[in-house]
């Protein structure tokens, strides 16, 4: 089964990382116990909304950027393509192409 | 603040209508309590991973979907662009008409 509290867990700790943060400064911005926020990050405990939402805000991060980070990854799990968020090199060669061929 | 259960409630009721089903069905299939899932739907519950996964199962739809879906609408709320899951058509004519001035 899979388990969305993993993958936020996952892209909640990544954002961390990525922003050079510990786990001391996000909790103590968010105003959550730091071994709730461990927790939360290792997949072991459900955040509440208003929890993500403080801890989104604390990461300076919307909460829909996180969502769609896990939806993502979520997508990536269950074997189905992500949506681009670029346009494909494979569609912008072809359409140049077809264009050109005219 | 933005509450992530609010969202999740919403797409899980469209996708729920949009498929004809009953809550009652819903909730049976997904071995869930119907007043719990009817609480789940108005944002009111926070529903946990194996909950959600059970209900995603019920209906048919992959999590992942379920979830990109939420980071959608979060972003609309947000104010963030939604990114694109077809190529926007102004995107396509400015790609045309720069390639026929060449």
């Amino acid at each position: 089964m899979i388990l969305v509290r993993q993958e936020i867990g996952d892209v909640l700790r990544d954002f961390r990382l990525q922003k050079g943060r510990t786990l001391r400064q996000v909790a103590s911005k968010a105003s959550v116990a730091l071994g709730y926020l461990s927790e939360v990050e290792r997949g072991q405990k459900e955040a509440s909304s208003e929890i993500l939402a403080s801890v989104a805000d604390a990461l300076d991060t919307p909460i829909s950027v996180i969502m769609r980070e896990v939806g993502d990854r979520l997508a990536v799990i269950e074997g189905l393509e992500p949506f681009p968020d670029t346009i494909p090199e494979e569609f912008v060669s072809n359409f140049d192409s077809t264009i050109m061929a005219r």
